[in-house]
């Protein structure tokens, strides 16, 4: 840990990826130049070439938009959003009449967005690369100063982020700078599905708090929120077909309207952000039966939710068809996960229609989760289930099924040599309510672990880190979020081979501290980052780069 | 505590300061009436009625203005967040067609809003008191739906905060819902001076998070931000008269600009909050030599600064003028405590001064401080001071000197007793740092304890809460504050004999669970009520209104 009144130090990231690159262009200043500034991004984009130069940013930054895409109203709201974090402590008036004389005028005064295709449909594995060219602007160059080019909106996003990390405030001249110009930087993600899991059942988060979670992911080009809306402590979402339903509710002020859902799926959307719903059935489904009782084996024995009727299916049909007006994406999570079936086997009426359908519980279970599949699928989505699912009955899960591994290692290997597509949240790395899992352990956990095969590994979707509620709320979500879950985006987004050699303490540890203090600085209450203990308090006064 | 599952209980708040007018009028419906709906404010508003009507608000709703002052902007921008807040669920699609239909016109179409000055001046003691009706017109009412008359935009704050409380989103009907109406509130706080400490030097706070911590102060009727910007560890303050000594800044990016620091104040101004800057000296403050280390009495023994040398009180003079040009507000903090003197009696030099003078070390203690003094009365200063300098040479201290309680009890009292105005902020209590001080000790923490006698109690301005940063940053910083500045906000601001009677466990507690989960559903991380031990987490599943 450096003293806390030294700057972090510069160090020379994805090297190994750039090598080639490097040899072509004149020798960048990777290491501490211009007066040690840096140039930190985090994620790592794929590949990057830096130079010397230090450009100043114009306040007055203007937007330039080209190709199809390039008007969408996605574009322009991003680059107002990223205009005011850029330049957030450049007020134009200063009390002392001696700041920001720029008589000769900045370096750049207009961000160029090209966006090539016009189609806004934000489906898995949309295309999110792009590539930032930030450069100063000779009068003789045709390319402009700063540029990003992509070939969706979604990757106009994640090229601002970038471009915004780029630009640092200048304390000494009050001027927004770019260092170690020329960039040229051309990204992509590694994973299409790079997921936070967020659980609004055990506790309720107000929608601003939802909205806010989605503009940090944004910062680390998270691109899934994977809402956990329902459980068995309480079902906070409004479902017109069936109004009983948010009877489950904590209380009455701790719901979601269809409106609030559908706001939070938009609002997502502008950040590229999809929400994947889950709908946990038949485990962990108590609260359903606050409205609709009947959906209970029986008032004493209440969970999983009762297999013997046909109304529990005509029920999960109707609240799934008024959840696809409000959910576009095409994944939909059926859980399926930590069912005990005893409530069957102890319940008389469920135990005869056991009997009468010749089954056992374990039959019933593979029954149950292959019925709300087929409910998933009949409604246009592909289904998500928890590991329990494959482990159970690998061989009758549809075989669109996606596998949420998340008890252990070893899931993925097997169900993608099954065929099946897999997402990693390995809980001994991803579960971020585990407080004793420190930065590094999240950030060498690796989704392809144990697949060599190439064409097993597209198999493997992804990741997702899980913020299970049980001990988190509004209070304390943000700092158990972050900045753990940024070490899984890294894991996500950038390249194996540029984030898996080296120390990382060296190559990931000073850009992580710096990512942490940029989301306090955007509001975001991202924790120290080397506590042994997720979001313990800092241990002492200090300087955020160094805790 | 109430299973999760039930709403919290009604209450009859501060019903004796009531008795008179509720004689006067028809029975009002304190208890549960129209579906159990509640009408919980925080803090208590000093004398208000209610009735039995539930009025719907309309999601256009207009603002009116009247009086000198009510075309201010600080009126006018006001309105527009609190619309924000108010009508945050309230979006006006609906993807399901079945709701918001409202064809016989809302009850509530305007908010009238008459600000009797023009004189928007933010001084200690400006005139906070408000009027607030709520009712439904009936055509023949001149009065109009709802109205806030206040002599000053701040008192039209307020009013807009409680106007806020009052009104619930109904997730039934889809309204914003004011219950219990009419509604009649005359307001106004019991002290002037109501405020939260906040110590950016420990640790930094970026300018938004500031900010953000104004916006919650606000929410609970605070108006002082005590910023407590130096300490020994850091100096992040721009001094443009001596450009070195933000040297002292942990690093580069963790520094406030003159620029942040006036956007600071006028963003508080905006709130109806006043910036208290503080410069703490002698002691407290290691960090100015980084930049002049000339101010240490050596470069080994760095505390308290040099008393000995002209140029120590020409730097403090030249800070302070540069920081009059930031700061408007009347008082400013001069700190003065835990000063430790053995730098002074083991420098050569210094010894050889105090001799010279024919000085012990607390003599120069004093000189110090009351040379400090001078310099801050003559820039049209009032000076604060920690307690220290009252316990240590009260015959001295300038008459006009506000006394600032930490240590413990009956300093208030004494001070009051020798002519000094005093602000109560009992560590045992009123530190938030203190995590083991539960809500209900700080709710009880009386700033008048042990004086009676009326001409004396005037000059106790108030009390603070103080939010001291060693433990305490960027991540869990309002977890830290809220619920328990709440507690502190509604004894400064509530009349005594409403909120010192009966058992609070019913008369507050209630009503501070639900305005915590008010500040979460306006982005305030504010940690659980109940928790023994401040800012920790939920333990376990739960409504917010029962943790």
């Amino acid at each position: 840990m450096p003293p806390p009144d030294s700057p972090p130090r510069p160090i020379l990231p994805g090297l190994a990826v750039l090598a080639l690159l490097l040899l072509l262009l004149p020798p960048p200043s990777l290491s501490a130049g211009g007066g040690g500034e840096l140039a930190y991004l985090w994620p790592l984009p794929a590949e990057f070439t830096t130079g010397a130069d230090t450009l100043s940013v114009d306040p007055a930054l203007a937007l330039v938009v080209g190709g199809n895409g390039g008007g969408s109203r996605i574009v322009k709201d991003a680059f107002d959003r990223y205009k005011s974090i850029i330049f957030q402590h450049s007020g134009v008036f200063s009390i002392f009449n001696t700041f920001r004389k720029k008589a000769s005028g900045y370096d750049i005064g207009r961000l160029r967005i090209v966006v090539r295709s016009a189609n806004e449909e934000l489906q898995l594995g949309v295309d999110e690369s792009y590539t930032l060219l930030v450069t100063k602007s000779d009068g003789k160059s045709i390319i402009g100063e700063a540029t990003i080019e992509a070939n969706t909106v979604y990757g106009a996003l994640r090229g601002l982020e970038t471009f915004s990390q780029l630009c640092t405030f200048d304390y000494s001249t009050k001027l927004v700078l770019v260092h170690k110009a020329p960039w040229y930087i051309r990204d992509e993600p590694r994973f299409a599905y790079r997921g936070l899991l967020l659980d609004t059942s055990r506790h309720y988060y107000p929608i601003d708090v939802i909205k806010h979670i989605l503009d940090s992911m944004s910062y680390a080009k998270l691109n899934v929120l994977h809402w956990h809306i329902i459980d068995e402590q309480s079902f906070p979402l409004e479902v017109p077909t069936y109004p009983k339903l948010w009877q489950g509710a904590y209380t009455r002020w701790e719901r979601y309207t269809v409106e609030d859902a559908y706001e939070i799926v938009n609002f997502a959307k502008s950040r590229g952000i999809h929400v994947m719903p889950e709908v946990d059935v038949p485990g962990h489904a108590e609260s359903w039966g606050k409205g609709y009782p009947e959906l209970w084996p029986s008032t004493s024995c209440r969970e999983p939710l009762d297999v013997s009727k046909s109304t529990t299916f005509d029920l999960i049909s109707g609240l799934l068809s008024d959840m696809r007006k409000i959910f576009p994406f095409e994944l939909f999570h059926l859980g399926g996960d930590e069912v005990n079936t005893d409530c069957w086997t102890s319940t008389p009426h469920v135990k005869q229609w056991l009997q009468n359908h010749n089954m056992t519980s374990k039959q019933a279970y593979e029954y149950f989760v292959l019925k709300a599949q087929e409910i998933a699928i009949s409604k246009n989505w592909t289904p998500v289930n928890w590991e329990e699912t494959f482990n159970a009955f690998p061989e009758s899960l549809n075989p669109r099924t996606i596998v949420h591994n998340w008890l252990g290692a070893g899931v993925c290997p097997k169900a993608v040599a099954k065929g099946f597509k897999c997402i990693f949240s390995n809980q001994g790395f991803w579960y971020l309510d585990h407080l004793d899992v420190p930065w590094d352990q999240v950030y060498t956990a690796e989704p392809l672990e144990g697949i060599s095969d190439a064409s097993k590994q597209k198999l493997v979707i992804g990741g997702e880190v899980c913020m299970w509620g049980e001990i988190t709320d509004t209070s304390n979500v943000q700092q158990t979020i972050w900045p753990r879950a940024a070490a899984a985006a890294e894991r996500l987004w950038s390249r194996r081979d540029a984030i898996s050699s080296g120390n990382i303490n060296k190559t990931a540890l000073p850009r992580l501290h710096y990512f942490r203090c940029l989301l306090n600085g955007r509001g975001v209450a991202a924790a120290p980052v080397t506590n042994q203990y997720a979001r313990s308090q800092p241990n002492g006064p200090a300087s955020c780069y160094a805790q």
